[in-house]
């Protein structure tokens, strides 16, 4: 009989983002995403969308280089946190306990392969709206705020690796993550995979790094209601001058429907829908895209723009 | 230490509708809401949304009566569908085990404190589209129908039920199901239940039957992927002659955006759409919600109309 | 041969609200519509849509009591307009010549039978958009907003009227109205109209007053660009607390997909979205609603409020 | 004093669209379009969308080659249509009447000046739904077919030409269009003009042909109700095996919502969503767009694809 699924894992919490221009990413985070600020500490700003239930979904940390700080992951229960620390220590991926951060209690840090910061922990602390923001309805977190793009909450994030399968199988073996959907070349070359821990078909993405660099971010996602609203945050950001890399288009993996722009700070920031697409089969079966199958671009045949092969960050020389 | 989370179920999988109008109520899922038929047997049609993943998400049988024939929860694993077993055998809701359906594999029996039967399962069959139905991208089980109201997938079902704290204990404490939203009266009574095994933020309710009858049932929901999909499906209804009892309309409980409408057979049906809404956090605190608070209406201010509080399947004499 | 058309005015150009609250009114258009003030004078703001070409749409008045203080048409020609001049001179509804308004020129007053007063002009001033609020595209008038509810443009008003047929034949003979849909009673009295100058399918609508009160106002409209921003808008007034009277719902006559609220001053304002439907047919035939088609209700099915047949400003004592 | 605009000539009525696979064409435009056949005479199949007031918008017809067979315009009187004749004879570019077509009387018949036969006529057929596609809303021309793509109406279409001046005049002079956009090279080389005759902001456009070929059609465009069912209209012609060309994406220039595909006669069709945008401005200014900004590609930067510049039908060779 096949073994039970871990299940230690609730899902992805928040993420700590690097900026060299601290500033203007904080006006593009709320004056056009529509985040609110829900704390300051040190050289970091805590964010989140409307519908965050935790205190925040990003960090947002003044820094000499663009990048990802770290990834952290609520985990289930006290019990399931403390499993996953055993199975972690003394494989050279622990890093070891902190003692938390603004909004979350104790944390245990462990580095994947390619040397991505990962962050486990349970304690949070709930957000609580001031009289300002109570929502209307006292099953929401936080009034609407009817401010540029009004993300709702944290979907996923996407990093860049040299070896998608050791990460892979990092993620698999040491946190219980699940793949849903992956590409492999033919020569058997895994260069993509998607990983969740929920009933959303991702919490977080790999992509192959070209460049050789190791520890590199790709991008962050925030969740909107509607295929509509991705067409209006588009507006947006054309008005606002925020640069569009590509999109708003549906991506065939995921089926994903996207819209990719640089906040000031160089980071890649991704709004999507999926529509009520879940995976809810206990026993998903991973999709497998072939390469002939990538080269037909997007669900609706829009061709890749070339940047999104290449850029992450922090940027490579030579490597835009 | 708190005690972790049962998390024995994965999901609800199907439910069983009886319908005094076999012939008409098919054609209202098929050529109306647009769903396949993947399979027949006996008194029986078995039915599907484009996004299923399973065989079937609908069982349509011939009957004397509207009215719910059984629900039918997937099980995550084989041994968290044995230790399900254990629990209930020998509780006085324990049915026993049948050999399966079509479509599934062996099933465990029992009842609800109101009579409503449960099915639990885990074997299962995937659905596999014959190829005038594939899908275009393979990381869908099967092609859009582009045919009427095109749903998406099984959603949710609601039933009514004498006594709602009976019922919350029972799929609480032997099926592992946590409370999401409830309607507490003033008195203490619980008149409303939402229920769920997953990140969505329910896959079942249950609402008080003020008639004193037993079993009965208040409507099944299927999802479609935008909002903008709902108030096309009430022109395709209003087209089609099927009957609208409330809505398109956001509820204030779960924010669901819903459209009722009656089935030939006399069993309500609703399309829904709850846009990115998840619950993510794994202790969740069930919201509760007062007399008062429901005395507004719905979430933007209509009136609930009273059918919505008094007609079930099977219909009781006096209660329209 | 039939008589050609008369196509003198060329659509809707403004309005004049009263309020007795002109700084809760004033917020509520700036902030919870998302619209822009566009000018200032005596007690009176103007304000405008970000796709209104002209100076301002809402001419928003000081006064004692709400409602509405005239509306405005916009000639096709400086020739157009001196044959409506002419035409009116010495009917008995005309009252005479103004020098304008900020933001356009001279202007020729006159009142409809019940009282109403309508001003016709040709001159008017284009709106030039400071630097803050230019667009990224040019055939656009002003930036998208991004704040509240981003209404798009003026789209129709409804005044109330003793006598709708006395009404119609005044804009049909005097100013070129085209009558597209109307509610006739069983006894022939004409209790509603819709008339156009465009092809949009009404540009205002009379409806009647059952109180004996002349020249009373019942709404006015902005038009956005879907369905689901209107849904959206009803998330927005909510967490405003702005009082919803009816709506999202769609409407049987003239199929308008609508949302009404009161503004604080007590004027009832209305979100609108039409999708793609236009009247092209340069010999619309009027369609003629009946009592007994009226009494179904709402396009799906919904009962109208009672407020909406009988509030309007200013209001009257025993009518709410 | 400026002479007052030429009113003559009311919509786009219908046009006729040549194809060398009848069959698959029709199928495309009623099985994955979801038009309905509404007569057939000779080589040709009448066909509407199911807010077309007339009998048919689109005269699908088989021919050796594909590419337009006609466009037609209605006037707005008969006195109107006599005016425009008048205005023709002994121009050169009139040819003379017909005695009608299936769905409208008497029609006179024009060359412009790239070679595109241009009809006008004024009497034409109401369309009367037979008994099953007879709508819920009288004020609706047919039953929503609930079909594929469900396209509403006729929006506009786009010829090529050696010379957009030269037909610009044309249709300015003798015609009454008035342009609204237009793209000016550097060198002053009128490139691309869009006309209406209408308050939408285009009812037909005409690009450059640079491969010195006449009287060649670029698409035709049939309007749906949101940007939500374009998105919706990509994923059906993705299951229907339809190939997409560009889209869905929004259009610097007027800013529609396009999506562009290839029927399989060859002639490329739109379907496209303008929101609540119109031209009420009765002295519209025409927007001009120079080279450079036409260099930044659509509105949210997509690069153009290169077939949009070349592909047009009839097909010439050495330019797919």
């Amino acid at each position: 009989m096949q073994d039970e699924p871990m299940l230690d894992l609730a899902h992805l919490g928040h993420l700590e983002l690097l900026t060299p221009k601290p500033d203007e990413s904080l006006r593009f985070f709320v004056d056009v995403l529509g985040m609110t600020e829900s704390g300051r500490q040190g050289d970091s700003v805590y964010l989140r969308g409307w519908d965050d239930y935790e205190r925040h979904s990003l960090k947002l940390t003044a820094a000499k280089q663009p990048g990802m700080g770290h990834m952290a992951f609520r985990a289930r229960s006290p019990q399931a946190l403390e499993r996953r620390v055993a199975a972690l220590k003394g494989t050279g991926y622990d890093i070891g306990w902190t003692d938390g951060d603004l909004g979350h209690g104790p944390a245990f840090l462990c580095r994947d392969p390619d040397g991505h910061v990962v962050e486990l922990y349970y304690d949070t602390e709930w957000y609580a709206a001031p009289p300002e923001l109570k929502p209307a309805l006292k099953n929401q977190a936080q009034r609407f705020p009817a401010r540029g793009v009004n993300v709702r909450r944290l979907d996923h994030l996407n990093c860049l690796a040299s070896d998608i399968r050791e990460n892979r199988l990092f993620f698999e073996r040491y946190l219980g993550c699940r793949l849903t959907e992956q590409i492999v070349l033919n020569d058997g070359t895994e260069a993509g995979m998607w990983m969740t821990l929920t009933n959303k078909s991702y919490d977080f993405a790999y992509t192959r790094d070209h460049t050789g660099a190791k520890g590199r971010f790709h991008h962050l996602t925030y969740a909107l209601d509607s295929r509509e609203e991705i067409l209006r945050a588009a507006d947006i950001f054309l008005e606002a001058g925020v640069p569009i890399e590509s999109g708003p288009h549906k991506h065939a993996v995921q089926q994903t429907f996207f819209l990719y722009v640089y906040e000031p700070g160089g980071n890649r920031v991704e709004v999507c829908n999926a529509g009520a697409r879940l995976i809810l089969a206990p026993d998903w079966k991973p999709i497998v895209w072939t390469e002939e199958e990538r080269k037909k671009g997007q669900a609706w045949g829009m061709k890749t723009v070339e940047s999104f092969h290449t850029y992450g960050t922090p940027p490579v020389e030579g490597h835009p």
